[in-house]
């Protein structure tokens, strides 16, 4: 067994540990509950020994929020425009349990927002060596509690934008008056999704923070039943979210948007844009433990190990 | 003493009682935590019980949420456009502990929303009772958890909108990352408010929501101090909500918007409208004991009463 690289994925809620094999193949993957935010008793180091334990001592890259303040090390930003070659000159490297060494991808940051991403940079970095056709010029998203929405020209990082959708969404949900008396549970009501992303349509300008109440008004005079209320508002703030790309010019009717991760998620924004008349296209899947190897190998990180 | 009605402001928080005296002079006035959603033992009849406890028996009138759903009885909407002498048509009468009688003011809905309010419209028929100038035609603002945005002409309300502003910042405040790690307590930071409404003015058509998490990207580079973020954060969603009432024409350049409610709310409005080159004017207290009396007049409730 050969294993030139060991990646983990960490972000605030969760840890995705890889064992690569030759030529970056995903030889074994493990999830754990231990994000950046919610750690075992023993922290960072205790969290980390779990993730590898019993793995071969290869090099150990990371990213995402174990990079960040109040993560294990923080790893300063590098700042857009960006190429993502660069990501490999900027690693920063710390003492693991072990006697491992751990290697930090760095985020980004747009000083135009400011704004600053973790983890999503690797994603990205996965995502153009799988499709170099999309390195030269293209328009992502990557959807998810905070969606980044982000520009790609010549195997660059040019900007980004993060909205906070599913963050809000999950706030309203459960502390909001929009909330309560509502059955537990998704629904999955697509038809009650399409409702809440017209509903955004229909508000045109003025935007769908100015729709949030009618959920409400609509539940009290029976016309959305409580069960679909929860769909309905997940449509209302996706439907905003896209009016918000268009108007930002994040998103275009004349370049499709290229979107990279969950499908179920990614069926709704899909769903979403089709009904606003706009075109996106999803790639299913993470692409992060891609991105790593991509990081490591620039890195060479790999080295000696790509040949067994 | 001649006492012509009581008056009860029972919304979901927190129950106000009036004692009138002659020609609608409040003589006693009396706060209980005894909301619609926050009730103590024995429900609405102790609430009530301790809200008019010792006062004489007249007629007692209520507006707010202890008419909706879930209240204590629900009373039907009137459908806008209102004339406001229609809700003193429009009353219900229960039973109510200690052989009284409780009336209760209908709420009014929007069928363009659909959109509802309850209390509000005592409010308003306060307002316009005490300012008659505004009743052939004005546009109101009643800024609070959940805010109202009104449009009256020929004495009758014409249409609103809610805005749920308020309770979108204190659940963004309390819950989302926004508000982690940030000091407790209100700091009143009166230039990092005219920050936010300033930055959410600069996101131009895309709306603020575009810039929720700059207030976190800031505060990571010390741009922005952790006690200035939640002022600054009221100052973007302010602003996103007079974008809002701009592009949906509830507010206007060309004609001041009257704002009603607590003064320091009504402060920072005024001074988001300055910032964005609104004309907003303010009508500082509550107009809502006032219109209680009206409603109760034009209903005949305090005849016998009104010469002692």
């Amino acid at each position: 067994m050969s294993t030139p690289l060991l990646g983990l994925d960490w972000g605030s809620t969760r840890l995705r540990a890889f064992r690569f094999g030759v030529e970056g193949r995903v030889e074994e993957a493990r999830a754990l509950p231990w994000g950046s935010r919610h750690l075992p008793e023993g922290g960072f180091a205790e969290a980390f020994e779990l993730a590898v334990d019993g793995w071969p001592r290869a090099p150990v890259l990371a990213c995402g929020m174990v990079g960040s303040r109040g993560g294990w090390h923080e790893v300063p930003y590098l700042d857009t425009p960006c190429r993502l070659e660069r990501l490999a000159d900027a690693l920063t490297t710390i003492d693991a349990p072990g006697g491992r060494q751990l290697h930090i991808v760095p985020g980004l940051r747009d000083p135009a927002g400011p704004d600053v991403m973790r983890g999503e940079e690797t994603q990205i970095a996965g995502l153009l060596a799988q499709r170099p056709a999309l390195s030269s010029q293209a328009r992502l998203l990557l959807p998810g509690t905070h969606s980044k929405w982000v520009r790609v020209h010549d195997h660059a990082v040019t900007g980004f934008n993060t909205v906070m959708t599913g963050e809000l969404f999950a706030v309203l949900r459960r502390h909001s008056i929009l909330g309560a008396s509502l059955p537990d549970g998704a629904a999955d009501d697509d038809s009650a999704f399409a409702r809440g992303v017209t509903a955004s349509r229909n508000a045109g300008a003025a935007g769908a923070l100015s729709r949030l109440f009618s959920a409400r008004a609509l539940m009290l005079e029976g016309a959305l039943a409580p069960s679909a209320v929860a769909d309905f508002l997940s449509g209302l703030l996706i439907g905003d979210e896209l009016r918000m790309a268009l108007a930002a010019s994040w998103a275009s009717p004349d370049e499709p948007v290229q979107v990279i991760g969950e499908d179920a998620l990614c069926a709704r924004y899909l769903q979403a844009a089709g009904l606003l008349g706009l075109s996106f296209l999803a790639t299913p899947g993470t692409t992060t433990a891609h991105g790593l190897w991509q990081v490591a190998v620039a890195a060479d990180l790999t080295t000696g190990y790509a040949c067994p």
